[in-house]
């Protein structure tokens, strides 16, 4: 009875059963019988005759390519191999200061919004209907920092403190009436925001003086001054006189502000500066070796036109009620183009809710209390100090105190090293130590050790008085809107947080079919690392040895990046694909210089191209000229080659975008890419679409010489509601040099983000997925991706005519359905459609972009065939809805579509409209239960100009909502 | 201008702001202002003044009570200090087996549903229309057991596969029709569920016999058998003839089964069995240390209104669609009290319901490779034993094989563990070796060298035949629903989670005022630990070296416990309230035997007692006889005195909930206790309502001689949607040698769960509440929540009569709003109230316990004031909706009320009701944006007759949702 059986035939080996399901088929949507379903209504075969098919084959990989990336690992193993890598860091408490200070996130706040799907997968709020949660969170934020710099309008964050301030600079020279292209810089400034600043500076013709403040303004014209309060040493000079005199020259003022000292000190608003600039990172976000972090920058009232990246304002639905929207989005880039004065196009939006949320949490006299905790500790370390005999360089600071050891640096910055205490040595003579609300005073007695002093610590408390100067105490209040008072319970901001995610609609609840995002799937196994302590809570300055794990993995990912796409090296620097691009297009100019052609200033960009490509071109010093696209959507090359033989030597790059924006592979790119380079320019390609290619194709092979990557687009970092992103630059060998930060030199390129490796907190997600797909699943992600979109291309064809198409008909990862006949016919407009498609539940596609009045659609890989069909099955349905307003049926002004989207509110009121309730709520019918994939929005379509008109950006009155 | 200013007077001191806010003040609802409002309406100055008012004097704690609780600490300290014991575990391969099996948790899972407070701090799924979520997972998982078993009807969880087991024995007891006393238990099963047998078995009087199967049934009769399939030892045997042979004695037949194995053996309804027992543990489920561990319990259908605990069934709802709920709870301890079979009450629902989504995860085709995975692991690592000398105990296996090697076991076992894997020590000779899907290659090849064996992979994978039986390959399908075929991806998983997640109503959302029931906060910083690796993964027998941190954990937790209790010893072992009962009324019952008084066995239950009061006296052997309470709802002490004359030297206990489950501090108890212990007896105080006497008063001072304690009320482990609960007894001094698995000799009491420490895995959660409190904080919140419900007596009183009330017209924790006479006069029953509450956003309070007719309300010391508030308002706008009835302005059977709960589907249909569709859905307003709070039940109010007349209990067709 208990005989063993004979072996089962056909059974998998014990290796084949050991190496499990893949990681790609969680990843990738569609099971196998779902995609052939999909390849028949496409009309291949296979994915492989699909790839045949859509892709010219000048452009493809033939063979095998070399990398060393390895076989897919599971999800544990992935799990294993980064823990590994984590324990090679050393987390140390980190009194290095610089910008990046110790923080506690709340438990609460880290659950539930850093490792919250809700937050972390929503998109950047363009459908405001269906993100009110993060605009108000946003708003916040806004508030927050407006409230505490004492500048009413500021905006829904930067990309990181330096880059804050470089946005700074531009703003003022734009703002400000003086003809002066100088700019001063405090001298005690964080050294890199200064580096940053020349970065910026010089290919937009400013002079950067950097001045020591104390001996007082230089003398001179200039346009603008950005001074720190406090100081990088820490030190907090009364700015007062040198914002006078600057006025008196016609300049204009920003102050770098530590956020949390602002809770003590009068305001930079209050002094008479014009801007503020920081970062806040010490509000709960983690150090993450240097990012991502939201930086801030807010103005006075006068300059809000002028400011640079996102702004949320409150406006009204169609039902008279408050909503929120991002306001004057015509200072965008992506509107603006050439014109733009800023190519920033993501913010860093999920750690600007965590900031938001802190403050929140605590609120302002909470945030008081951690600034106070955070002096006191400074002061009686410096007391400390001083009664062991050690020079203290300053008198007045917040939180950071310079000690001067003629000599000793050296050795006490090791020894407190060697007590798990990371300290700044600033030369062999001075350390820098900063305190935040994780300093304790075991630590000040650790530090008094290191340097060999005794001191006790009730008795130097009662002994020491406060180190904040007497003038700059502050008076005004701060965070007294009601939203920063009600939540302070774990409880009541756990159920704050919940609602407003319940108002979003992110990719834990529907598809985000947006062209050109790629809203892909962000897998758990790739977000749980980020919060790991390891790397969570590494200072970007940390002694080398104390990030050796973190390197290793920023190594391996900057390899593969550049094996991936055919580039010599990859730099993870810059934080945002924007700033990739910048980096880019700096290394080519400095490339071109290097050889001697520095008049090669002239960028080649084609009409189609992201509105940022060509804002980038202008912040490198650029010169742009648009190159047609033909009636297929593809460069003109007739016309490229005119215009490189109109602009000859001048030549320096042209920009396309691979796949093209119209999302179609272009046959003749190897052609475009050779006319560049016989004229003796350089091409960017810019891999916003890297989705349709990675596998199948190298930019760097088909002729590119440098592109950006946007790892929140292909590879799975979670756009957050508006970022973090994260764009590393790619070079051919010959651009290596210029890559930023790392070249040496008179042709170097300095660096673009305050943080060396940029926002490396996140950049396990994109390791992770990597390793875990290996090249065949990434191969396979991208074929899917393909096939999804001719997908929906081949069944919603006959509904919308899809705009361009490539070779046999194919799209590559999105299709543009055209909409300008229909609304022509009908009046029902783009808008129209993709607030109604919130009824259905789901998130529209890109609208008007790359070409106005059409939708574009990117499915990605990771949508299974029942939610495509779902979203197929509601384009569908629209257009029926739009036959039916067509034929007169319902009147153009008042029908579902222009209705939409409908709250539950306005169903449940009176209702006089032509078409019933039922049908406004749920289009394709109820289904009971927990079944019922019906989502309500909160507020209904949003007047976006009257928001514009009545600007307010900070929390409205309470009694706003009880209208 | 940089000169110090003099000290800030009156500011903290740094030691003052080092200690930063207490955590107390994050768990706590009401802000300071707030509870002086809600002290006003109560009409007292202070909490302390409260105290003196509501709690009898007799009982409170006096001075400062003696207790090693540490100073509370920060979210921060308590992490860190949590992080040194967990570093005190070492965490190996476990291959020691004996039901724990390792087991990936995937990472979707263990973010969406472990760590996401809509999983895990919902309730019991009593009201079931903003419960269908987990209703619908509870199914899967019903399914899921129902189908692996080959057994139909499958309860929605059990404790733990031991206590499973005994809950088979009973069935199978009441079920049969033989009138043997006699249980045999193959001799071959795990020890620890023989051990709770046995525990079990005695004081119902079932002789316990355990035979070798091998041998055959031993000679007699029987009412019923448990088998194991596979053995402890791994051993797989064809049980058909043992069972015919039981079946043809009129006895009846259990198998335990591994699950897993289930995918490639022949189920145990098809070899005949009447029930299948086991743990869903390696589904997904950390091993924790033992537990939570949902546990599966299936029968044949015409046992289906035998089956102990919790089952969900299909029913529909008033529009007729399907709807889920509980089913045939008539069996429930809660209304059959001394009449019930079992005491079960809480089920394992979290845990539960990852074993579901694993299944739905991997589908039958992804579990039978993780089954032939593991089933192959264990094939090969014998061959390989076998070929180099190793004798293999058994040839039939699925994962587990013993290996003889005489002498050498505890040196292979030491070898083993040096390496990172532990097995099983079963004695000197032999070796049990547990594969899992964790089990690798490289695993085995370190097994091998442990024993000294030179073998390679792949040669003796070709070369090993399965060690299947060959008659008992199954050949039925499983699974089969589309449930386990949709939500493979990733993708599709999470969003299937969201979407259930979305129909209930939990903590994340609303108060949840259910007297009894104690829903506080569950903390993020709690929660956060019990996924930790270090806790997570150790198996409950692991090598006592690896359980270091963890055991330390648990000495102090069960130390505080004591401490707080006023006891002189703790076991936590008892992994829900029920077990917590058992395990105290068996030391009772031991104790007096251990006297030489075996005849005490009468337990005096007051008539207000809970449900499982009665029939834990029941199971553990006693009589149950009913003490009257008085009209004010006290223990009627004139009749405690008569039953106690009555009974005279067969007293074994009394049971009293204190405070009551009246929610009254009831004067006299000491005078009660005294009684009882004149005359002999023991008091068994209920710890249900601790919530009310922490840090005031303790039961073991005042008169307990043991009590139960529900860390899931008052120690913030949550409740998981129905389950875990963990229950430690507590004992006076003389009762500590009767703890479960405690004491030695042979009055001692065997365990009363699986695992040693029971559900350890989820202790870190009452750990660090306790550490983050302290006393003074465990204090504050006792007061708190007394304060909140004497608020809510207080603003409701005039609105509804609050039921009871002790001195000065106090109530403790909570209060019973007594609807009797409204219902008489107006028509509207608490059911309608309830439903109605769900319009509002709210959960309902408890309905008609402990008396019919009524809603006890428990708020909590968690909930802020305006939250309290909202729920009072609304149970004043339903009173006002009730006089509306009353008036005739509505007819009694169509009114808001009745009509509730309303789904939005059926307010944008046809409207034919006398009252207006907004009044149904808003009947606060609504409020526009973010700031709305409605909450959607997916389902209309639901008609439980139905479901139980037409029984279904695992997923229905789809068919049945397109009606």
């Amino acid at each position: 009875m208990t005989d063993a059986s004979a072996p089962s035939t056909g059974s998998p080996s014990l290796a084949e059963l050991e190496a499990g399901v893949p990681f790609a088929d969680r990843h990738v949507g569609p099971r196998p019988a779902e995609l052939e379903r999909m390849l028949a209504a496409i009309g291949v075969g296979s994915l492989e005759e699909l790839a045949d098919r859509a892709l010219p084959p000048s452009i493809r990989d033939s063979g095998e390519v070399p990398t060393s990336i390895p076989a897919p690992a599971s999800e544990t193993g992935m799990l294993a191999e980064l823990r590994e890598l984590a324990d090679r860091n050393t987390v140390t408490v980190s009194m290095i200061g610089l910008g990046y200070a110790g923080t506690v996130t709340p438990p609460v706040i880290r659950r539930h919004v850093l490792e919250n799907p809700a937050w972390y997968t929503a998109y950047t709020p363009y459908q405001p209907e269906i993100s009110q949660g993060r605009l108000e969170a946003l708003l916040a934020f806004q508030t927050m920092v407006a409230d505490l710099t004492g500048l009413p309008v500021a905006g829904a964050s930067l990309l990181d403190e330096a880059t804050a301030a470089a946005e700074a600079m531009t703003l003022l020279r734009r703002a400000g009436k003086a003809k002066s292209s100088r700019f001063v810089v405090d001298a005690d400034t964080f050294p890199q925001t200064i580096d940053v600043l020349r970065t910026r500076a010089e290919p937009l013709g400013i002079e950067l003086v950097v001045a020591d403040l104390a001996e007082g303004l230089p003398e001179g014209e200039l346009f603008g001054l950005l001074l720190s309060y406090p100081g990088a040493s820490g030190r907090i000079t009364d700015p007062r006189a040198v914002i006078e005199e600057t006025h008196a020259r016609g300049g204009l003022v920003a102050v770098a502000a530590d956020l949390l000292g602002l809770t003590l000190l009068t305001p930079p608003g209050e002094l008479g500066a014009d801007a503020a600039v920081g970062t806040t990172q010490r509000f709960g976000v983690p150090l993450g070796f240097g990012g991502p972090h939201a930086g801030y920058l807010s103005v006075r009232q006068q300059f809000a036109r002028q400011l640079p990246g996102r702004l949320v304002g409150v406006s009204r639905d169609a039902d008279g009620n408050p909503a929120l929207r991002l306001a004057l989005q015509t200072r965008e880039q992506h509107i603006r183009r050439e014109k733009a004065t800023s190519n920033i196009c993501t913010a860093q939006v999920l750690l600007a809710v965590v900031a938001a949320c802190y403050a929140v949490y605590h609120g302002p006299e909470g945030l008081t209390r951690i600034a106070r905790r955070t002096h006191r500790m400074a002061a009686v370390l410096a007391t400390g100090l001083r009664a062991g005999g050690v020079e203290i360089a300053h008198d007045a600071f917040f939180d950071t105190v310079v000690a001067r050891v003629p000599g000793r640096a050296d050795a006490i910055a090791d020894a407190a090293h060697a007590a798990g205490i990371s300290v700044r040595r600033i030369s062999a003579d001075e350390l820098g130590l900063a305190c935040s609300e994780l300093t304790t005073t075991a630590h000040l007695r650790t530090l008094w050790e290191a340097f060999g002093v005794a001191a006790e610590v009730a008795e130097l408390d009662a002994a020491t008085p406060d180190a904040l100067p007497t003038g700059l105490h502050r008076e005004s209040g701060f965070l007294t809107h009601p939203t920063f008072h009600q939540h302070r319970s774990e409880t009541a901001l756990m159920r704050w947080l919940r609602r407003l995610a319940d108002a979003d609609l992110a990719l834990d609840r529907t598809m985000i079919p947006l062209g050109s995002c790629t809203m892909k799937l962000n897998a758990t196994a790739e977000m749980e690392p980020i919060t790991w302590p390891e790397f969570a809570e590494l200072h970007p300055f940390a002694p080398e040895q104390d990030s050796e794990g973190t390197r290793e993995m920023i190594t391996q990912l900057e390899r593969w990046l550049a094996e991936l796409t055919g580039y010599a090296a990859v730099s993870v620097q810059p934080n945002a694909g924007s700033q990739g691009e910048l980096a880019g297009l700096l290394a080519i100019a400095a490339y071109h210089r290097s050889r001697g052609e520095a008049e090669r200033n002239v960028c080649l960009i084609p009409s189609s191209a992201h509105g940022t490509n060509a804002a980038s071109a202008v912040m490198a010093g650029m010169r742009v000229v648009v190159v047609a696209t033909d009636p297929a959507g593809n460069v003109d090359l007739g016309d490229l080659r005119a215009k490189i033989a109109e602009h000859g030597a001048a030549l320096a790059a042209l920009m396309i975008t691979y796949p093209s924006t119209h999302g179609v592979y272009e046959a003749e790119v190897r052609e475009v890419c050779a006319a560049v380079h016989e004229a003796g320019g350089q091409v960017y390609v810019d891999g916003a679409n890297l989705n349709a290619l990675l596998g199948l194709a190298r930019p760097g092979a088909f002729g590119g010489d440098v592109s950006h990557l946007n790892l929140h687009k292909t590879f799975c970092i979670p756009h957050g509601g508006g970022g973090p992103g994260v764009g590393p630059v790619a070079v051919a060998e010959h651009l290596a040099p210029f890559l930023p930060g790392r070249g040496s030199g008179e042709h170097a390129v300095g660096p673009v983000s305050a943080a060396p490796y940029g926002s490396p907190g996140v950049l396990p997600i994109s390791w992770a997925y990597i390793r875990m797909m290996g090249i065949e699943g990434l191969r396979r992600a991208t074929l899917t991706a393909v096939a999804a979109a001719n997908y929906v291309a081949a069944r919603l064809g006959e509904h919308y005519p899809v705009l361009y198409a490539g070779r046999d008909g194919a799209v590559a990862h999105e299709c543009i359905l055209d909409l300008r006949g229909i609304t022509k016919e009908s009046g029902v407009t783009v808008d129209d459609v993709a607030k109604r498609l919130a009824d259905y539940g789901l998130h529209a596609p890109t609208m008007s972009f790359p070409v106005a009045g059409t939708l574009m659609v990117e499915p990605t890989e990771s949508e299974d065939l029942a939610e495509i069909d779902r979203f197929v099955d509601a384009m569908i349905g629209i257009r029926d809805e739009i036959r039916r307003v067509q034929a007169g049926e319902w009147p153009v002004d008042d029908n579902p579509l222009r209705g939409a989207p409908h709250t539950a509110a306005c169903l449940v009121d009176k209702w006089d409209h032509p078409y019933p309730r039922d049908l406004a709520a749920y289009p394709t019918g109820a289904t009971p239960g927990v079944h019922d994939r019906k989502v309500w929005p909160p507020v209904r379509r949003i007047d976006q100009a009257h928001g514009d008109r009545n600007l307010v950006c900070s929390c409205p009155p309470i009694e706003a909502y009880s209208s």
